[in-house]
């Protein structure tokens, strides 16, 4: 029999882009027993999450949660506003970007892939000017949709969605402005409603800090008058029924009780810790993380400082080597799970997750152990990340807010 | 701060139709850290409730998991086997099949529902006979697919699949057989490669005791054929690089982990216990709930005992009685919560769930707890249903299981 | 590998009087990560139970808190204020009444075994005129304790502290007045202050609703007092250094930390419902419980009205009937556990516990299971207990406090 | 109402010599639910945990599981083996051996304590030809008991029973040998029957890996022919009627079910990995630790090689510097517990916990934590101990056990 709970001794350290690791409070909240969904505690239980989760998009706007993975949540965006054949413009910024394309080709959509020429839009996230650029060649207003990713869980780089919106009223054009932050939410700063962001999408497993399972979609009036008329085939992600219901705090069709526990108390912590200071920490943890990496003489992903990432931070490998190679070193030896390179950055790269339930010390391991699979991967370093890291954190430290007892 | 455990002192009874209540066991394996659904770990995992869940359909064909609740693995099964403007041939058993319905007309299908007349086809199943007699008038094969619920949770009455299946051999007709048996699953008797069923939709809150949240769609091969070329437009759902990636124990896009670890906890149980042993538990039961109803003097929704359901018993009240008050005076009373009649049956009825995580003792509860609120309600009782479940149980008790101890 | 968490489908109902069944919420609190008992949020949890503990003894005077099951608080409660060879006067009201009196043999002291004859004490409890009248031909005042029992975790008699109080008082003597509450507190109302108890002996199992492993001596200024002379060699158990370290929330060795997080849970669950609720609940329960019994026509153990216990009911057999037989019945067919008769009692009757996390319908559930069992091990029974103790409850049925979302 | 589980965002790393992290699946263990510790299933779990801690002593002989901590096994050991005034040489190796005299002394046994001057003893262990010389001296056989602590915790230095065993029978005197092991055991290599030892005390929360609140003695047959004669008042801790019940697997009280849960989970993971394996990890990551505070330059408090303890190294501070002022700021700024400066010690030194569930990275986070806050607190590093720990770890680094999936 598969021994689930069975691992090496001492602590896994789970460092990939999400899942994050979940803190033992989401954990014990996700074991509470699964009450009636139609029964009055599950309505305020609805509620409360309903309410908490707008402040965490920056929207007043309804936010749409579905029992599903945040996968599910690109494809609502998608059905929800758009009609087959439609065009939308989608820009190339790594992995999931084009992972989002695919899917609208097979709902039937023609997206129109914008992007740098080979890996650079891989390293440099969005060109709002060339979006801009291209909208204002639409006159006739093809163009139904833009759909961009906030922060790319294959890259690290977390791209200006602000941007992106001037751009579009610059161009005068009326596309949807769609907009994936999956890994960005709860991590780096997002601001659904002042962004004038149509439909955001994200997930659960990354700054929320619970397990895979459920998804958003936070929609503006705009968006839902769009869905009126939208086309594609929708039943399951379609937003009314919900939104309907919602309003007292239930969903038409089973919904995911034990996450929604879940996301209760993660609402209550990143509420309690503020959603700033939850930005200031990561942050701060990306940039000791980056300086680890510059000491290590490696370059980091992301070519552009003005968008790098808060929650991971690519690397990549010198000539070669493989980073797959290294990965599995630091796996087997340190007990750790580092991201893979995806799509066209496949072994040239790995990727370290410093987002969620992260601290100092749980960066300081992860580096330590990086730095030693490096070095034991045959990797030529110019100097210790690890001295590089401490040398930022403990000159930028301070005391944490006050526990309990203090 | 809302608090999600507070409860009144005593443990709470969830004896609705599902979500079922969770066994401890499960809640703790949900519990357990989320890893990477890329890393090693994950994959012995993914290969283990792969195989395992097979087992409960009763299959050697590929049984899809998805991230998300039954209601989408309802779409999952239209929108991979049809296409735009097909006909449906739907039962009217209950609630349910109606929702189901509904669905199949939002996503552009063309349902034709057959069913008795009044509230008769809500207390008597499906009628395989007059499905034989569509299908042989429907000479041009414009019918695709036969969709019938075998357990209608709205009712508590369980449908002969193996009888539809022969109806359709029988008009020879070459529509697929879908079946939604989110609510039968490990609870009554199901058997997909036997019965030849194309599509079986399942869920996880019932009878495999777990929180809502994944769902399942068993495929035949004729069902895999037949996606090839059906154009509903899909993605999320779509089939076939699920199975694909299933082959090695992972999924294409992240898969909701920890629900997972609940999963491959539920098999270990069922499977240990025996899956007829499993259904004669939930016979016993439900044999000791009808006769308490018979006892009271009430009727029980389901007209025919050939397919009374193994899983959950509908009471009809006398006129006069609101069901939905009954409900919540024992819900105040008497912290337990009952399922509500759904659509038709609005008020008129209430809902016994006796399935999953159940035993005798807990029966013995549930009907304690619906005799005192019926005579708290005004209702006359003309016998002591409790006693008469007492009387059935105790004449057909036998030693459990050993323990680990005994 | 022995599987711990193996049990027969269906919940465990643990109907001994104590451990009683420990809540979810409870569960939770303990399985919280340990942490540095010598660090500030250690000193805040200390304060906090510390306080708590106070109310639930309605004192205001030092509860030390032991990290050591019930049976090391007896023997704190002698070896704290007692010498080598000194006279106690002990009263026999059951089996745990007998085992502290072997006790105080162990330890070297001189107990003098005060009781009704046959097993009439075990029936009735304490006698406080017999208490009085051995304490006035003590005119030496050799005699330096009285120890009594208040709960009889054998028998379910709740003996009357505050009449032996008196009885003392009467006698004009000095003797200390030490009180085993181990399976009364939190169930019985119990006033450490009011009563003019010395020294409270308590346990977590019971009606505060915890696993077993710390204990408690509640100590008034006098037991302080006297604590200084006495010379019984005690360290582990001494309250000196105890409660001088308690000031500031910590002890001067390691505490049970994980059991001090579910006690700081169970205190916010019954202060939550109010002490005098959990009071009437117990009695309420107690009532319908008894109500069976005597429904059944067999005898309840305790033969005086005015000292039934609320925590528990002790249920004699008819001649002829072993009463361990009737229990492994039901163990083994209904899947819950009830306690044995002990000592002089053994095999004669069998004790329903009612206390802790009960609620109407898991008494129900209970009565259920004996009431089958009984007649499955051939009790000729005279009518049926269960529809006595429905009765009962419906007819004093009331809305259940409010929960978060009514 | 004080929030319990609050913390600042990111683990918590407690770095104390004891309590240890308790793994995730221990605590999952100790919240199973409560069961009748008289039931037939509580007799398993007994039988298992007795004969497995057997394995962790390396006895043949009964361990004594109390439901207490471990200061009670301290006062079981003396109170079962001794009389009243007897005499009993300790030896002063640090703050805890001399607790355990104070311990003696309260009891009233007449304590000789041997020691190195000044702190001299605090650094370098047991000094086996001093108990020699004593015990020589000792023709009339006054002295009752040897007792040594094997590993100190609050210096970091084990000491070396076999050679104390070798200088009692050089001196061919009857003492009994009495080892505290409370911080040793599943840590460092212990082998009570070959090294001839008579009673070992240890308890839980060490390289055990649970809660505190269980505690142990193993006892010799000599220890347990002794008992029957000695005289100290003992009830609770008595051996003889615990033994005689342990046979079957029960307690003459109630234990501590849950603590034992986890017993019986620490078993499985301490045995599935191998006794010499954690041995050997904790060798590996106690010297990757020493070789930081040399790095340092600072010194390490055991002053002799050949007792370095596995399970936690002193650091001491250089002049002028205070330790707790350190360990304050590493708790605030880095969220990490260190052990403070205990007795003699006080403020001049701190310890590291490297026991239990430990593994490399998590080493290197505590050590990148020390490293931040020593110089965030003035004290002078002359090199990088995070680096020379890496250089350690990294050329010592093999493949790890093979997790369930690869």
């Amino acid at each position: 029999m598969l021994k689930l709970d069975f691992h090496p001794a001492g602590r896994h350290f789970l460092q990939i882009p999400g899942p994050s690791p979940v803190p033992d409070r989401i954990l014990r909240a996700i074991s509470y027993p699964t009450i009636d969904h139609r029964g009055p505690e599950f309505g305020a239980l609805g509620l409360k999450v309903l309410a908490g989760i707008r402040q965490i998009f920056k929207t007043e706007q309804p936010v749409v949660i579905y029992p599903a993975s945040g996968t599910g949540a690109w494809e609502a965006a998608l059905s929800n506003t758009l009609s087959p054949g439609d065009t939308v413009l989608m820009f190339e910024t790594g992995h999931f970007a084009t992972l989002w394309k695919k899917m609208a080709e097979k709902l039937g959509l023609r997206p129109e892939f914008l992007g740098l020429p080979g890996i650079e839009g891989w390293r440099r996230g969005v060109q709002a000017d060339m979006i801009e650029a291209r909208l204002r060649q639409d006159s006739g207003h093809a163009i139904k949709a833009v759909c961009v990713v906030h922060n790319e869980t294959s890259t690290g780089v977390t791209s200006d969605i602000a941007a992106v919106r001037k751009a579009i009223d610059a161009a005068g054009h009326p596309a949807l402005l769609m907009v994936d932050t999956i890994s960005g939410l709860a991590s780096a700063d997002y601001r659904h409603d002042e962004w004038g962001v149509d439909v955001t999408v994200s997930g659960s497993q990354k700054g929320l800090m619970l397990p895979p399972g459920i998804s958003f979609n936070a929609v503006s009036p705009k968006a839902i008058e769009v869905a009126r008329t939208a086309r594609l085939p929708r039943s399951f992600w379609d937003w009314e029924e919900i939104i309907a219901m919602n309003q007292t705090g239930y969903w038409p069709y089973t919904p995911s009780t034990n996450l929604l526990y879940g996301l209760s108390e993660a609402l209550d912590m990143i509420l309690e810790e503020g959603l700033d200071n939850v930005f200031a920490r990561h942050q701060r943890l990306a940039e000791a993380c980056r300086r680890a990496v510059r000491a290590w003489g490696l370059e980091i992903q992301c070519a552009d400082p003005s968008v790098y990432s808060p929650v991971l931070t690519g690397v990549m490998m010198p000539d070669g080597i493989d980073a797959d190679t290294v990965r599995r070193i630091i796996y087997d030896r340190f007990n750790m799970s580092l991201g893979a390179a995806l799509g066209k950055m496949k072994g040239r790269m790995f990727r370290i997750g410093h987002l969620g339930d992260c601290n100092d010390l749980t960066l300081m391991a992860t580096l330590s152990g990086c730095e030693m699979g490096l070095k034991l991967s045959g990797v030529p370093l110019a100097a210790s990340g690890v001295a590089a890291a401490m040398d930022y954190l403990a000159a930028h430290a301070s005391p944490l807010p006050l526990r309990a007892a203090a």
